[in-house]
């Protein structure tokens, strides 16, 4: 069940702009309507050929066609969507998505964000399932500025989702899958401790020994989305988890140079792993 | 000139992960070392017409082929990018491209951000040159997190070459440009006052005393870009501008209902105004 607990009143003319839909122009609820599952990366080609979905080639037909900001997929009830990098930009997808959600009077949804990640101090290609998400000072919080002033968020994920995917990560015991802390930064480069950006302007000391803290806190992984979504998706009742690959560690490099084939066979751990967990809610796993 | 002032030492190996590029898997002086100007959005087709450059197909290929993340076109010497929504996103691709401007061996580069925005008191369609860029709470600055230290940022711009786009527009007498402050937010929504958001936790007369204040420190238009590139931009020595048109006045809505033509049309007006002042620059502008 969505509870939209801050949504006050949503008007019955809504235009969702940057997804380039709209409740007079689209029939949101016979579009959406049987939504149950929310992926935030293009994921949709993958599912459909896990489910056995036989659907039409409009299954593959992105439904934001007027805009090159997002794309949408959905098949079946899985519904994918790509939300650029970083705070704003997923921001900006998920107040749209929720509003197209309620529209299409969708429940008992679960959404969640799949990724890339830098690791600290794990193996390179393990999966990191958050259980909170902290900012760059590691606090389990999310500073949203509106109008003037700063309100804290919380960042906590739901609990018995993260630890049902991590029960699914048994069934792929070719890659390690982990709980733990995500920090969450608004910059790539030196927002991240990252020595080789076009600026940079601290030692490798300094580097190491902000990282080496930053793990000691329980942080596992660094990416560029997670607090506002868990901020967001806490304040309207929708359980979410975030599920991200981690590249390099980060202990050790700062540039990410695997070879591509490595990086595409990474990009797919959070997707095999996703694919488990919708195939058991679905009643359709059967292990090989 | 472009001044590095703030790279002390960039390796001769270096990935540049979210354009695609690399110094060992690219000749990057050959591709782009006579590069002289710089623009931020799909423009490439617009200003390859206007110069009459009869180059090949090869000019409108996308650069970044191995990512979708960005995409980049180069022709004659106008480099073309998109950038994503939101500050971490621009900053990604300026880190990167402040570092392939440098492997390419470019010099006396001038780069403008072109995009669209909401206005403040002025008319839907105007152009605003951005002069200072400020935040949320109308600081001329910006706030950058490296490791976890906060560190204050000068936001403003290039004076001589907002006032030479200034003249430009006299050329294109067919709508309004104006020199003024631009608000730079992390949010959309709550965090531009508006109250068609999934989420919303204040009152229509909250938002308008907002706007208002906004308007009376000179701030004529709001988008999610313009302070780190100034802050960057600025650090790095670059020449640098932000034209935005605006879609709509804030103070009268929110929702950016104008019929797609219009839309069109009023994001044409930036790239209108930046062609004039490509051919200026390089001595082919002939007004009819």
């Amino acid at each position: 069940m969505i509870y939209f607990n801050l949504i006050v009143i949503l008007p019955l003319l809504n235009i969702l702009y940057h997804l380039d839909l709209g409740t007079k122009t689209h029939n949101l609820p016979a579009m959406f309507g049987d939504v149950k599952f929310q992926q935030n990366e293009g994921f949709c080609a993958f599912i459909r050929k896990e489910l056995g979905l036989e659907g039409s080639e409009e299954d593959m037909q992105d439904i934001c066609t007027g805009t090159d900001r997002y794309c949408m997929y959905k098949t079946g009830p899985v519904l994918s969507i790509n939300h650029g990098m970083g705070i704003p930009s997923i921001s900006i997808m998920l107040h749209e998505l929720i509003k197209l959600l309620y529209y299409a009077k969708c429940y008992d949804v679960t959404i969640i964000r799949i990724g890339t990640s830098g690791g600290i101090g794990i193996e390179p290609g393990s999966i990191v399932i958050t259980d909170t998400a902290v900012d760059s000072f590691f606090k389990p919080q999310f500073e949203q500025i509106i109008l003037d002033t700063v309100v804290t968020q919380n960042t906590e994920l739901d609990k018995e989702l993260a630890e049902e995917l991590l029960k699914c990560s048994k069934e792929v015991p070719d890659f390690p899958t982990l709980i733990g802390h995500t920090m969450c930064t608004y910059d790539f480069y030196e927002g991240q401790g990252r020595l080789d950006g076009a600026l940079c302007s601290f030692s490798n000391e300094k580097k190491l020994d902000y990282l080496q803290r930053a793990y000691k806190t329980g942080i596992r992984n660094i990416e560029m989305e997670s607090s506002v979504f868990a901020a967001m998706c806490g304040l309207c009742g929708l359980k979410a988890a975030v599920v991200c690959v981690t590249l390099l560690n980060r202990l050790e490099c700062d540039q990410i140079n695997l070879p591509r084939e490595v990086l595409l066979e990474y990009q797919q751990h959070p997707q095999k792993l996703i694919s488990i967990f919708i195939k058991k809610r679905l009643g359709r796993y059967n292990p090989k």
